[in-house]
C-alpha cells in the first residue's frame, strides 16, 4: 500500500480510539442508573481496536498508538523510516477526534468544558482517584510493556492466525479495567495529546508522562518479547 | 440463493437486531438494581448482528440496514438491483418487531405506551440527553460513516476470513456505547422505522433524521474505503 | 464416540450452563453495589455454552437443551433414534446442577430457600417483571425460534468453521439480556426443570410452560430454518 | 523453546494473571457509582488469560495455574519432569505481581492494606459473602473440575483450532461470575498465594484450601476429561 493509504488508516484508526472510547467516558459513564461506568469505557476502548484493526491492519498494520509503532520498531517488526509517519498520522487522528468530540458534546444541555470533560489522561490532581505521579508512572510503563508483549505475541508467526485483533483489543480492554481509576488510562500518547490539547491547564501539563512512560514500557516489552521468542518473527 | 431467501434472512435478521436490541432497553435496561443499562442495551444490539450474521451471512450477506445495502452499493460491493428488495424486507422487518414488541411489553403490570416506550430515536426532546438536532446529525453521520470503513474492511478479500460477524457486531455495540445518551442510537433507518411507526408523535416526526443521517454517512464511508482499500474488494 | 461419552458430555454441558448460569443469579447477581445484575447472569449462561461447546463439541454436539435437540431434528440434522439419550442426559444434568447449586447456597449466612431462589422460570407471579402467561408464551417461544435459526445456520456448511459456539454462545446471552425480566429466560427445558424439582411450589406449577413454549419454538425454527437454507445442511 | 523462555512465559503470564485481575479488584471495583464490580473484575480475570495465550501459548503452552499444570499432568497431556519448574514460576509470578499491586495502591490518598486489601481468598471470615469452609471447598474442587474438563477439550485435537484461548480465557471470567461472592475465588494456587503473602494474616491461615481443592478437582478433571474424549489427546 502506498504511504498516503497507510497514514490514512493510521489516521482514522487513532480518531475511531479516541471519539470511541473518551465519547463513551464523556458522553454514557456517567448517566445516573444506567451509564455504563468504567466498565462501558473500558469495552468501548478495546472495542475500537478490535473493530478499526480487522478493517484496516491489512492496510497499516493497526497501531493507532505511538507507543505501539515505537515498541515494535524496537522489537524488530517496524523500519525505523516510517516511525516518523505513522506517529504524526496518529498524533493528527487524535486531535481532530477530541474536537469533534467537543462539538458534540456542547450539543447536550449545561455542558461547560470541565477540566477532565474531554476524559483526559492525569495524575496527582488530574487523577480519577488521586493517585500519586509515581503511582500512574509505573502503571502506566508496566501496562504498556505488557501491551508489547501481547502485541507481539499475538502477531507472532507461531500464534493462531487472524486472532490477534481481538487479543490486543481486549487487552486494551483489561487495561482500562485496571487502570482508569488511576490515570484515566493512556498508555498511548495520542490518546493523551488530543483531549489534553482542547482541554489545556492540568491536562496539557501533565501530559509529558503520557509519552514517556507509555513509550519506555513499549520499548522494552517489544524488545524483551524479541527475547523471550527466541529472536523469531 | 433465490431472492425469496435473501429477502427472508434480512427480514429475519433486522426483526432480530430490533427485537432483540429495543427489547432488552424497553424490558431490561431500567429494572431498579439488576437492571442491564445502557451497556447491556449496547451489548444486546452487537450480538443481533454477531450471531444472526454467522447465521444467515451466507444467504443474504447480512446487512440488516438500509445504510449499510447503500454504503456497499456505493462503496462497489453490492448491486443496485437488488438495493429495493434488501430495504423493503429490512423496514417489514423493523416494523414486524416492533409490534411484537409491544404485544409482550403489553403483558407487564402496569406497561404504559409512553414516549420513547419503544426505545424510538430522537433529538432535542426526543433525546435521552437533551442533545440538540445538530450534535444528533453529526453522531448519526459520523458513527455510520465509521460502521461501513469497519464493514468494508473487514469483509475485505485481505481480511481475516470469518471474523466479520464478530467485527461488524462488536461495531454496533461500540457505537451504542457511545450515542445511545445522543439519539439513542439508530445508524440504521429500519431500525428506527419500526419503533417510531408504532410509538407515533415525537418518534414519527423526527425519523427522517434517522434517513438521511445514516445514509449519507454510510454513503460516504462506502466509497471512502474503496479508495483508502486501493481500488480492491 | 460411543453413546455413554455423548450423553456424559451433554449430562456434563448441562450442568455446567444450570450451575453456571442460575449459580451466576443466586450467589452474585443481587450483592449490594459490586453484583453482576441481570447483565451478568446474560454473560454467565451464554458462557457456559460457548466454553463446553469448544470443549466437547466434537463428542456430542454440544445441545445442552431437549429444545435445540428436538429443533435440530425437526431441521434433519439429528438422528431420531438418540433424542431421548440426550434428553435425558441434559435433564439429569440440570436436576444435579440445582442440587449442588443449592447445597452451596446454604453455606450462606441467612441463606433461605424461597421462592425464585434458585432462579426457576415463572410467568405472572413467577415473573420478576410480573409478566403475563401470554407474554411469557410467546416471549420464550419467539426467542427458541430464533434460538434454532441461528443455531442451525452458525453450524451450516456454509457457514465460517470454528465460529459456531461462540455464535450458539453469545444468542444465549442476548435472549437472557431480552428476556430475564419476563420469565427468567429459559429456552431450555432441562435448565427450567432443575432448579423447579429442587424449589417446588409455583416454579413446579408453571414448569409445563418452558416444555411447551421452547419445544414449539425450536421445532418451528428447525423446520424454517431448513427451508431458508434451500434444504442444504 | 529453551526452559528459561517457557519458564519466564509462565511466570509474565501469572504476573499479568494475578496484576490484571486483582488489581481491577483493588483499584476499580468500588469506586462509587461507576465502579466495575464484580462483573468487571470477572471480565478482567478471564482476558488475562485471552490474552496471555495468544501472546505466549506457543511458548510455554499457557498454564498460569499450578492446578492447570497438574491437571494436564494427570491427563496424560504434560510431561512429569516439567511440573516443578512451572509451579515455581508460577507462584513467582503470583508474588511479583502482589507486590507490585501493592506499591501502586499505596499511591492513592488513605489507601490501608485491611483484609483483602489486595483481593486475597478466603472463607467463613475472609469470604466475601461469609460462605463457610464446606461450601468453598466445593465450590473451588468442582470450579477447578469443569475448568480443567474445559481446557482439555477446547485444546484437544478435533476441537476447532485458534479459539482454545478464547474459551479458556472465557472459562475463567463464568468461573469468576459465580464464585466472586463464595471465595474471590482462586481455582488457581499460585493466584491465592501472591496476595496471600502481601497480606499475611488470615488470608495466609486459609491458604491451605486454595491449594488442595484446585488441585484435588483439576487432577480429576484432567483423569476424567480423559476418558471422555476415548484417550484421545
Amino acid at each position: 500500500m502506498a504511504n498516503i493509504n497507510r497514514g490514512v488508516a493510521e489516521f482514522f484508526g487513532t480518531f475511531w480510539l479516541v471519539f470511541g472510547g473518551c465519547g463513551s467516558a464523556v458522553y454514557a459513564a456517567t448517566v445516573p442508573d444506567v451509564g455504563i461506568g468504567f466498565l462501558g469505557v473500558a469495552l468501548a476502548f478495546g472495542l475500537t481496536v478490535v473493530t478499526m484493526a480487522y478493517a484496516v491492519g491489512h492496510i497499516s498494520g493497526a497501531h493507532f498508538n505511538p507507543a505501539v509503532t515505537v515498541g515494535l520498531w524496537a522489537g524488530g517488526r517496524f523500519p525505523a523510516k516510517d516511525v516518523p509517519l505513522y506517529i504524526i498520522a496518529q498524533v493528527l487522528g487524535g486531535i481532530a477526534a477530541a474536537y469533534v468530540l467537543y462539538v458534540i458534546a456542547v450539543g447536550a444541555p449545561d455542558y461547560a468544558l470541565a477540566a477532565n470533560g474531554l476524559a483526559a489522561n492525569g495524575y496527582g490532581d488530574g487523577s480519577p482517584g488521586g493517585y500519586s505521579l509515581t503511582a500512574a508512572f509505573i502503571a502506566e510503563a508496566l501496562l504498556t510493556f505488557f501491551f508489547l508483549i501481547i502485541i507481539m505475541g499475538a502477531t507472532s508467526k507461531r500464534a493462531p492466525a487472524g486472532f490477534a485483533p481481538l487479543a490486543i483489543g481486549l487487552t486494551l480492554t483489561l487495561i482500562h479495567l485496571i487502570s482508569i481509576p488511576i490515570t484515566n488510562t493512556s498508555v498511548n500518547p495520542a490518546r493523551a495529546t488530543g483531549p489534553a490539547l482542547v482541554e489545556g491547564g492540568l491536562a496539557l501539563q501533565q501530559l509529558w508522562l503520557f509519552w514517556v512512560a507509555p513509550i519506555l514500557g513499549g520499548g522494552v516489552g517489544g524488545l524483551v518479547f524479541h527475547w523471550l521468542n527466541g529472536g523469531e518473527d
